[in-house]
């Protein structure tokens, strides 16, 4: 049986070891966001290092606790690049996380997330419509007894997150890690157990700044140095819905909102990332 | 005539209309102020992506409404991937705008820049010399009827900017669309008519911030995605400067000032930007 | 014999210098802090410039009074983007900071360090462990009469930074400018004379924000258009350890910080800059 408060003792324990450990946590991520990646990483607790060479990417990967690889503003060097920091993370059973972003748009991005279906990844996170696509794209059948047990989606869906459960469930089990789901309401499943966020959670400014779903991707990676992926992915999911909520209070606008939001990422207590109310339901 | 009241009211239907249909603007964009670009375009209300590789320049374009294309920080893979884009926009008919930054410096940036003149932007926007610079590159012969217009550059001419204005209205002509030069006192042409800002604008802190011109390009191509050329560019610089004083008040350093800008910028109303106090002037 | 007063109006006068002349510093550097890098130049007094393309880097190396290359996240054309940078840079004696971040991972930047030896930088920064690994990999011997005069590291040594005076010193001696080592108590060094701030200097969150190295090694470079590499290199210690201090009190996490300290760099005038506490030593 799923025990919501043991799954609240061990976010504590992972808010707490990352604290401690300060996991080098490397990336290969978009040109875009890779600022606001680092900085949300280091505000977490993590150390950051990114890089798009091939031989340094299986470098890091070797020092790294955890590893973070995002879709966006592909290179050519990302088709070597990425490919062979994912097969070294996969053979030094690095945990890493998979933001799919851009999804469906070039033939190399294509390639190289087909290529991750072989070197799976512990946590896949993305909106609702990534997470579809990416399960469409590796062309995982849903798992029966989870289409049995969620029904026809009904006119109660808290919103387009409701959209990605089967994909996310389905995705979950192929790569016996956790999928994160983000929009109004998050969703994170190991593929059993689903937990959501209060609805709506977080803060309505996280559409307005660029890189809020690749900076939560960056700091999964984080908490994956120090916790199970689906722990680490409710911590992080946890960690920018406080630091959200707290940061949207101060300001009236997206770009003080992404200082204060990152200030609160830094001030986050475990206790308090733990304590931030959470749903789990165990029935698939 | 040009009624200056007519374009107040395209300018208030413009930054309406974007914050209702939130349009996609796909970007080339260099990678110093890529995040700047893209917080600036989330804060007018459009929605922004952006890309490297030919395959996704074209993909982008496709589902863009309008587009940016910004020369700084050239890569290898701009030789093909600006190219493929500029030539989609085109086919496509969907309005982009080009900033020459960096014009004259590499073959590379120099080979673009000829070929844009082939699939002309909607809108140009740099600084006085970069747009003297793409006129002479492109070597558009001066209007004879402008240039008897204009008379010799007296002593009276309120800052650099006077000197692009025959480059200006030249480029503007010949792409069909708008050229908006910045510096103290800004400029918006359509080659007829000429739109200037009051002098001076905006805020001394905006050379103090890198990207401030390269967000301005990137904002126009959001308001391009609902008004005309002229009527996004003077859209864009007035928002610019009414966000740019907001914000200077508040502050008394640049990085205040970059954070202030970007929260008054999201903040500002449809009848605040269509306000700003400008100068039009239809004699050429 | 070295004199403190001498240097600290040396600090003063290149603080001076750099807001009059504004200098133009080129940079070739990392995509995760090169708007930090840009916005940091610009809050000094330079004017900033970033380019990957070899014939920019050299068109740029042209124009340009100082230059700062950062070796992190290499991309493919470093190969030649920044070999043909520092060759010009060497040719046509522009000073320029060499920042060798990552010494040790991956195949091209070990070949671009390696370059580097033949085109040597007027100042050299990096935190204890990089600096160590530069001098190793350039098989400096250690002169004998640092070495002598240095003896052995004992019990009392300040922080890692003492264990780089050896290899900062040999480097500096190399390069006949100077070397900077950032820690806990900072080092500059020109071979002969050692300057070092007071313990702790500077703020708790510099290692909380990404790229508060690289933009020091790009802000030396704005003061080593003004003053000599020695001098150069204390000032930006200087200022950061200043508007560090001065940013660290008004906030209470990263973010916040990061605003503060460049709104500080900024606002620091040529007085309180060369004011700080330093303390100098020569004796080697």
């Amino acid at each position: 049986m799923f025990d919501k408060k043991i799954l609240q003792q061990e976010i504590f324990q992972t808010v707490q070891k990352v604290k401690e450990i300060v996991p080098l946590v490397g990336s290969i991520t978009n040109t875009v966001t890779i600022n606001f990646v680092a900085n949300a990483q280091l505000a977490a607790g993590g150390s950051a290092a990114m890089v798009y060479m091939p031989d340094e990417g299986e470098s890091l990967a070797d020092i790294s606790q955890a590893f973070y690889i995002n879709m966006g503003t592909q290179e050519p060097i990302y088709a070597e690049g990425v490919l062979r920091t994912m097969r070294r993370l996969h053979e030094k059973k690095i945990p890493w996380v998979l933001d799919p972003v851009g999804i469906g748009m070039g033939q190399l991005r294509k390639n190289l997330l087909l290529e991750a279906k072989h070197f799976p990844p512990a946590i896949i996170r993305g909106n609702a419509s990534e997470i579809i696509a990416l399960k469409n794209l590796w062309q995982l059948n849903e798992n029966d007894a989870i289409q049995k047990n969620l029904g026809v989606r009904g006119v109660d869906s808290l919103d387009e997150v409701d959209d990605a459960i089967f994909a996310a469930m389905t995705l979950a089990k192929f790569i016996g890690g956790a999928v994160a789901v983000s929009g109004a309401c998050d969703l994170v499943t190991d593929g059993n157990v689903c937990v959501r966020s209060k609805n709506p959670s977080g803060s309505k400014f996280f559409p307005k700044i660029t890189g809020a779903g690749c900076s939560l991707g960056g700091v999964m990676a984080v908490y994956a140095a120090a916790g199970s992926p689906l722990v680490a992915a409710v911590t992080g999911m946890n960690a920018y819905n406080l630091a959200g909520e707290l940061a949207e209070k101060q300001v009236n606008a997206p770009a003080s909102f992404q200082i204060k939001f990152l200030d609160e990422l830094f001030l986050a207590t475990p206790e308090q990332i733990s304590s931030v109310e959470i749903f789990c339901k165990e029935e698939f």
